[in-house]
């Protein structure tokens, strides 16, 4: 069960002016689940995009940037669960193509004003005519008020669907974001096997949203892990409709943070329930590392935490066997770090110290700590001023379970 | 249960002259089992060693390394489970140097003489009392016959003990090599927490030696990863007794050949018995890359694909998910990588080619193979001609329960 994540209330989904979301049941894995989802975008709307560093990304993903690329104004996104269409060559390239050529004909748009998007099984063929017969069904629900069907469309693995909005004000004006996502395996940073798409109908300039995506994805979807895997086909997609009477913020401007930071807010929640619903996990644990030289290295530190499999069993089991995190630390790849200075906290609790166990600590004061659902872990470098967060789940049964299954 | 590894018989066991070995119970975690070992060694016995590379070290560790500087002639080690000795601070130095003390009191030696090993529970004290205890009982039972006992003395989670012995003919003098090792979780390259002891009572120059163990380690015990993580005591010792009658072996010798792969065959197949017993595991995975530019690249892959949870959860269900290779494939630290060069075979069969999934493959082809206990997969870069091997296990419920058990 996720750890503290329940599905958002579809009023609680805020319409954005502008997006309309339309989804369908395709039948592309099997039948009688939500698998395709269409979302159509006013003209003027800005959207910018982060993807997988994985050398492997998917031909949606490739179709994308080429899209992006081409200037004609985006104008609709195309997304389906039960297929990746990754590892699919030639042929993957031409039914990515094919499924925008589809939407475009029924919208009256040209191609290369969407963006396709697909998650699911790599290695197997997308089934294109059924993801072609469902498009007419999508197109006829398309409305404003979706965002919960939207959420629920593109789950795999995922138990919960994934959304929130957020208001915030400028020049007087209520601006409106909604964002959902999906994902809860295959997740590490530099995209995991996620989808995220946040819009907003804020007036922004394309070069102001673009740097509101790169600040916003490095607190949120990059700073989780689940299993330390990244996938083919991540994407994280930040829209404005522009449609608010605000006026157009840029980077000077000094509505500019105000944005940048309400954006960010709802990528940072969207990126934990990521975690809260990561494959049989019952904890999330917070990972904080300061007193690091540089931000890099803290985060090296943390991810050497997260992604450990002991460290994870361990907390799995609620078994304060911390030595595994002082041994994770030693791992990381940073040079002429001296454990002899470096302090562990499990919430408020020193446990170690100097390299060392701590005097102070007994085995008693954590084990209320290590079995609640939400676990903070601090740990100390003593050698400079620099900090970064990590959010990870436990690694359970389930979490083996879930993946040996995974296709059947 | 462990993947096709038995456990050696006693007899099987060459003795090594020059070496005693001597067992006992000392309760040091638990009562009514082998946790102490001591290793006599002949006097002008050359001793060589790689450690962990965990910045965390283990105080044994730091007190090897400097025995060994010493250069007082190496005559005993002394090794227990149980406890670590690791995240111990001053107090597990000064506990690590006692041990050597009492030992060496008890041998006639100098403490410089006596090497330390520890392996079990981190972050706990060393309890030295109990360790001292055991030493008499140790001694008394020293005999050159003893390494199946002495393997056993050393397990941790283990189920099985690994030991073996090879002989080889130089200058017409049968040599003999006997080696023992333990681990089986917490196993990553660059040691994982494992421990490996290899003698011969071959007359070899120390440097020679030195360069017989760097040519060793990189073949077997930094090819192998359990889950990933590198542990903090990790040690594999090649001993030679120097009691053979073969003229003395230097880097020049037409024997070195012989005797450095001799020994590098029982260090693979004490490095592979690690993975068969690896924690949970129930297939053995080889991971052979070729056709990369570099050893380097090869290598980069292989760990890609050997420590995805995903690719392990796959293999321990049988389920043919081989678009986890890909993605993992993709996430490798391999720069230019042109994927859509990439093949991959499971077993005999081609299962994708140019980046995708070969017109040929057939999933039925690929399900036998999947549930065989020992698999192996090729991936070919098509860009060079180096390679690497790896070897690995798949990822099960047993890793879980037996990490999220360990301490009770």
């Amino acid at each position: 069960m996720p750890v503290k994540l329940f599905p958002p209330k579809a009023e609680s989904l805020m319409p954005i002016s502008g997006v309309d979301l339309g989804h369908a049941e395709a039948h592309i894995r099997q039948a009688g689940r939500k698998d395709l989802l269409v979302m159509t975008l006013a003209e003027g709307s800005h959207v910018v995009g982060v993807f997988t560093e994985n050398r492997f990304c998917a031909a949606p993903v490739t179709v994308c940037k080429k899209h992006l690329r081409a200037k004609q104004g985006i104008r609709a996104l195309l997304i389906n669960t039960g297929c990746a269409n990754a590892g699919s060559g030639e042929s993957g390239m031409r039914r990515a193509v094919q499924s925008c050529e589809a939407l475009a004909k029924l919208l009256s748009l040209a191609p290369t004003q969407i963006l396709p998007f697909s998650t699911g099984v790599i290695l197997e063929p997308l089934p294109i005519d059924k993801l072609i017969a469902g498009l007419p069904t999508a197109i006829s629900n398309l409305q404003p008020k979706n965002w919960l069907n939207a959420a629920q469309s593109i789950m795999t693995t995922d138990v919960v669907p994934k959304g929130t909005s957020r208001q915030v004000e400028i020049d007087g004006q209520l601006i409106a974001i909604t964002g959902i996502s999906k994902g809860s395996g295959m997740i590490h940073p530099n995209m995991a096997t996620m989808l995220a798409y946040i819009a907003t109908d804020a007036k922004v300039s394309e070069s102001a949203l673009k740097k509101i995506i790169n600040y916003a994805v490095k607190q949120s979807f990059n700073s989780i892990t689940v299993d330390g895997d990244t996938s083919t086909n991540d994407s994280f997609m930040m829209i404005a409709t522009n449609q608010a009477e605000n006026n157009e913020i840029i980077e000077s401007s000094p509505a500019f943070d105000t944005l940048r930071d309400a954006l960010t807010e709802v990528a940072v929640e969207l990126a934990q329930a990521i975690v809260r619903d990561g494959e049989g996990a019952t904890k999330f644990i917070t990972v904080l590392v300061d007193g690091g030289h540089t931000e890099v290295e803290c985060r090296k530190v943390a991810y050497a935490i997260a992604r450990s499999p002991l460290v994870k069993t361990a907390f799995f089991a609620s078994d304060p066997n911390l030595g595994r995190i002082l041994s994770a630390i030693g791992n990381a790849d940073v040079s002429n770090l001296d454990v002899n200075k470096v302090g562990l906290y499990l919430g408020d609790v020193l446990v170690a110290e100097k390299g060392c166990i701590s005097s102070m600590y007994k085995e008693e004061q954590v084990l209320a700590i290590m079995q609640a659902p939400e676990i903070q872990m601090r740990i100390v470098l003593n050698r400079g001023e620099a900090s970064a967060t990590i959010w990870t789940c436990d690694l359970s049964y389930d979490y083996v379970k879930i993946n040996a299954d995974y296709r059947t």
